[in-house]
């Protein structure tokens, strides 16, 4: 299985559009599944549209879904970060996107993000696997 | 990878069942694990119970979770549409299902939908993909 | 494609960690992609940190999210069981993890689990599937 690991920095950004680095991950012939995997406990993984301030609207969403407060029996690093732990349960760290001659199968306005409110790591790793198919 | 798209009409319904459609694209002998993809950036997938009033109760949470209201950023179409845009968030348009035999293997209620609350886009495509194990 | 069912027993725990059953499942050169995949209707799968509250949150985070009241359209079984319904829309019942050389690529605070609210059926089935890369 051909596979990559990456670093991400978030300091700057909650939902980071990853499609352009997975896209070149892949070479001219690949066809089956690659898939897109973080390995931490407070980002997730979605598609959906950039550049038209969705994913503004979905950093709002999660904030209210999953209010930043002290409501959360885990505690440590910044206030509310309790949600932070809750995010990839509603946002799997984990995703598959089919590929057919080297190209990703997205549909026009998809793109893949990686979401994280956590401000206390901004370093974060992102692990590519094509599965041949 | 075998391949295969078709079309889906939700112009009268917001979870549309696409089970016998991914059961019928699978061969006597196949092995492995189908990849169910929507290339879309408003609607997603479940596997959830139909037929027995959940299919309703899942449009009613959505609409409570991401209600249809102007606090979206992100506007164009039909009033609330930025709601739509977060449906994939929480809802991947990327689902695998693993195969044997040439069959699903799903539970006894289990069942695999398209979840489209969009009302401006009655035409969607999906893509199913199957990788040998 | 290898496979494997086990049973989960869910009457005193509502996250149940299955790493280290995954972890046991893989051989020593296994490479691609594990499927965890849970075949009932109301119950989902999550890679989220055990062990620190964050699991007790995120059992409140789903109640608060789907409350257990008579607002569901599905009732049968105990008292708010149509949002066991949901669960699997929030947290899909299909969750893939990258493997390589026999390990789990998880990240540190990561663990696999199965999620069940549902109090009305304690004997759960997991099936693994390894899809070699």
């Amino acid at each position: 299985m051909r596979s990559e690991q990456f670093q991400v920095d978030t300091s700057h950004r909650t939902v980071v559009d990853l499609t352009d680095r997975v896209a070149a991950f892949l070479a001219a012939q690949d066809e089956g599944l690659v898939n897109v995997f973080v390995p931490h406990a407070t980002a997730g993984l979605a598609v959906v549209e950039t550049g038209s301030d969705s994913d503004d609207d979905l950093v709002d969403a999660l904030r209210r879904l999953l209010p930043r407060d002290d409501r959360y029996l885990h505690r440590h690093g910044s206030a509310g970060h309790g949600a932070d732990h809750l995010v990839p349960a509603l946002m799997s760290p984990s995703l598959n996107v089919p590929v057919q001659q080297g190209r990703l199968l997205l549909g026009t306005w998809q793109r893949i993000v990686l979401v994280d409110l956590n401000a206390d790591n901004p370093r974060r790793s992102v692990r590519l696997s094509l599965l041949s198919g």
